[in-house]
């Protein structure tokens, strides 16, 4: 038993969307796991929503991972068809108007934003996917998704442009366990009973029908030549398209925020279905919105918060910056299903939650660096997992608290991911290792602590210390953090023994120069100083 | 005059390959500008000859900007049709073959090696090109061009492939002053003489002919239908596509390695003369190779380095880890014609240079920082040119040298882009400025020095200081270097006053924690001290 995969011991538990329940989960093809992920559309810096999601679904790819599963996890980047009126399949391409703008090429403006994309999420600790597919890399294999839906008898040519056929899809047989309207909880009959036609939807014979394949109106930027003329594919088919490509016509998981779970995740099981004849995942999820300052983030309502404008604190909602690290942090004191609310105060405290954890990130690994390799205390090479009862039975009371952490971390992280509870109990483990008691514990308890607490702090939560200086403002990196501290507190002792000795023209003369280097000193009524850099 | 762009001011020559002579460059379309450049393909990791590319036409990229010119720079990634067998179009896919061997799916290898390469130039100080296309995002687009070339007459199809028919093509009109064989330095007559028939080359009417399209074999991962049947587009074709898909049928630089000018510029060449009828490009430029300690880089010699080697210094033949701006630095020493020799003395000579040049670009930024925004002092918003000689007249005798210095850096960037020239005359710049008497120069010579400086140290070399703690080492950022400075210099004077005042007790104190925080002071004779952090 203690040699089956981590995956087999360890049962994991994922709300599935689908069925609205939380179900045990159990991979198609083990060790192999299929994973796809709604990424965005390239024609803006990412902003909050964007590293929400990121940090989602780079923490369910995380613990997959670290329970042993091979996982292959597709991003896509869509870089073409996202039209402005998504409903209607009308108005811009999202990518073209603002080439337009810009007074660019279409695919500089793919090019600037994937960039910022990447480097922003990067900055967040999100792992980059497997494999990162494009739409405008696809457009052969798209064309033969809407030739397999045309042969099935579900979509029409009108003018140059496919639609799929809603109508007779719901009439059909073979959508299986999984309706028209069952992952977004909607009734096809109310639907169309709540719709009017809207401006670009002429063309249609219903106005729930959506484009498959649209015909490139003159001076439309981006388009190919296809059996129906040229034009370009619809935003639903991409990723239809290239999830099948790359992980087959049933995968394991398919993520992405809720705004997209309808239309967008209807459309493609319902594709799925009339192309393949099956539906395209086995488990869906969806990470929740958020809100600033307990508003719907939007660009009129002037809280709309950039990558960028988070890191440096431009922007007029922010105080100051936050670090990445701090805005993960911060992401994951929610559950990924629930609403976040973003404000100066709850940053804030975020940061001191993360510095927190940081420190004992910082002890743990001390400790391990520390322990030699072999005997009671070997570091494992495996992650720590919960004792039996029967071993807990021969600990120390502590010994046992501390367990009890260790469990609660892996219970939480396999109920649907969570991460606020996995967080909370690593701070009581940390609390529990912190106290005078902890001393008395045996060398295997006190590895087993700082491993699991490693473990789940940096490889599953992602949670590092910070990078780099990443905004100019004097922060360093750990190796420099370190010396400054070590080269900080070195000035204060001597100051502290230029006082002691009444040598006050000294101890004055350390305190200005380290203000003048932008250090700045707090003296406390018991005679010790503390520290921080100012700037 | 004054207002007429820097690009009109300043004329640029350029050594073009295709006349073998320096030509004054004249863009087609100024002041937009259109470069393609070869990049990689993503089988594995980046090695010092990536990096040498992608720094030789970074260099070009930033000097045409900083002209003026609005240059569209196009860089591929090269996912599919790369096959191991250059010349004979035979053997397995070079990317397929990794996927093969790593287990994975070939787009897995693809998204490895992209992220890696990407990374590696990027901490070169390398730019992202403004696009960077990929075969496979272009398979419609190249089957178009295999049908224009068929439609001229100039290729043919054999089983499900097509091959470009050179000697056709050859003896065909319409080459223009690009006979085949022109950029390489070639005969084709030569060329047929001595090439003997290879494996793989069975299906073709010539040995040199090469393909256009090749019919996929069973098992071959990556395929895509064509009018041919399923297959995949050939090398050569996929920079053909993407460089008049971006920059037009002619546009104005091409580049790449010099490894890379026969067969694969000599085909683009002819592949746009048969479907277009024109030169793809005006000015064909090259990097020259490198050499580690005196030999050929390659994996059997065991002298093979990976950027990744390189910045870690994890390879046998390194005595320790380079920083990336370093090996940039280096690179720059060499103009981008000649050859390199790698070799760790080189670049430790490097790193003494590349500190030295850091230092006057701190000299210089101090500088601009302290001067106001008015008057004669004014810092330009355009980047200070040479003065005119009447200009001259009126300055004393060490203004004069430094302006020397400022129109050595532009004649010597403008001279074909001549880096090592360029940081001669930053260097002498920086030892004029530094001498007693620059001292009783005017704001205006003082600050056209330090900006002439840092405008190329920074923006046209892309030198700057290192960016982060990239090797764990301990190094620091910009900021967090200047605090450490800060800080050990106060410790050092404290260190200086203990030894004043006989109080050797605290002067010995100072130096063990010093050293405990792993920082080595070296007392010089005349009772000042030096430091280096020692890990």
């Amino acid at each position: 038993m203690e040699h089956a995969p981590l995956y087999e011991r360890r049962p994991l538990f994922i709300y599935n969307s689908l069925t609205r329940t939380r179900e045990r989960f159990a991979a198609i093809n083990p060790p192999h796991l299929g994973m796809y992920v709604c990424g965005p559309t390239v024609y803006s810096d990412p902003h909050l929503g964007h590293a929400r999601t990121a940090i989602a679904f780079d923490i369910v790819f995380r613990y997959l991972r670290f329970l042993g599963y091979r996982v292959r996890y597709v991003r896509n980047i869509t870089d073409v068809g996202h039209l402005e009126d998504e409903r209607a399949d009308a108005g811009e391409d999202k990518i073209a108007k603002r080439a337009r703008l810009e007074q660019v090429e279409p695919m500089e403006v793919v090019q600037r934003y994937t960039l910022s994309y990447h480097d922003g999420v990067r900055r967040c600790g999100c792992l980059p996917p497997s494999i990162e597919p494009r739409a405008t890399g696809h457009i052969i294999e798209q064309i033969q998704v809407v030739e397999k839906i045309l042969e099935a008898g579900l979509a029409y040519e009108e003018d140059g442009s496919i639609y799929f056929d809603l109508e007779r899809y719901v009439q059909s047989e073979g959508t299986g366990d999984s309706p028209y309207g069952k992952l977004s909880g909607r009734v096809f009959e109310d639907l169309i009973a709540n719709t009017r036609d809207t401006a670009g939807s002429e063309e249609k014979r219903n106005p729930l029908d959506f484009a498959l394949w649209k015909r490139a109106e003159p001076g439309h930027l981006m388009h190919w030549s296809s059996p129906w003329g040229e034009g370009f594919p619809g935003w639903h088919l991409e990723c239809t398209t290239m999830s099948t490509r790359y992980l087959g016509e049933t995968f394991d998981i398919h993520g992405g925020g809720l705004d997209l779970q309808f239309p967008h995740h209807e459309a493609e099981i319902a594709q799925n279905h009339a192309a393949f004849g099956s539906d395209p995942a086995r488990y869906w999820m969806h990470s929740n919105m958020l809100t600033v300052d307990g508003q719907k983030m939007a660009k009129s309502l002037g809280n709309f918060i950039t990558l960028e404008e988070m890191f440096t604190g431009r922007h007029e909602r922010l105080e100051r910056a936050f670090d990445p690290m701090v805005l993960r942090f911060f992401t994951l004191q929610s559950h990924y299903r629930s609403t976040i609310d973003f404000s100066n105060d709850a940053l804030e405290a975020a940061e001191k939650g993360y510095e927190r954890l940081m420190a004992g990130l910082s002890r743990a690994e001390e400790l391990l660096a520390m322990t030699g390799i072999t005997g009671e205390g070997a570091v494992s090479t495996e992650p720590v997992t919960p004792l039996e009862e029967s071993s807990l039975a021969t600990l120390s009371d502590i010994e046992r608290e501390a367990e009890e952490q260790v469990a609660a971390t892996w219970e939480a992280m396999s109920d649907d991911f969570h991460t606020p509870r996995a967080i909370a109990a690593l701070f009581e483990l940390g609390r529990i290792t912190a106290r005078e008691e902890w001393r008395t514990v045996s060398d295997r308890s006190r590895v087993r602590a700082a491993q699991c607490y490693r473990d789940f702090a940096r490889e599953v939560l992602g949670l590092a210390p910070t990078e780099r200086d990443t905004d100019g403002s004097g922060g360093a990196t750990g190796a420099a953090a370190e010396l400054t501290e070590g080269l900080v507190s070195t000035l204060l002792t001597l100051r502290a023994e230029a006082r002691a000795a009444k040598d006050f023209a000294r101890a004055d003369a350390i305190r200005d120069r380290l203000t003048e280097l932008g250090i700045q000193i707090e003296d406390s009524r018991d005679g010790t100083s503390s520290w921080s850099v100012s700037r």
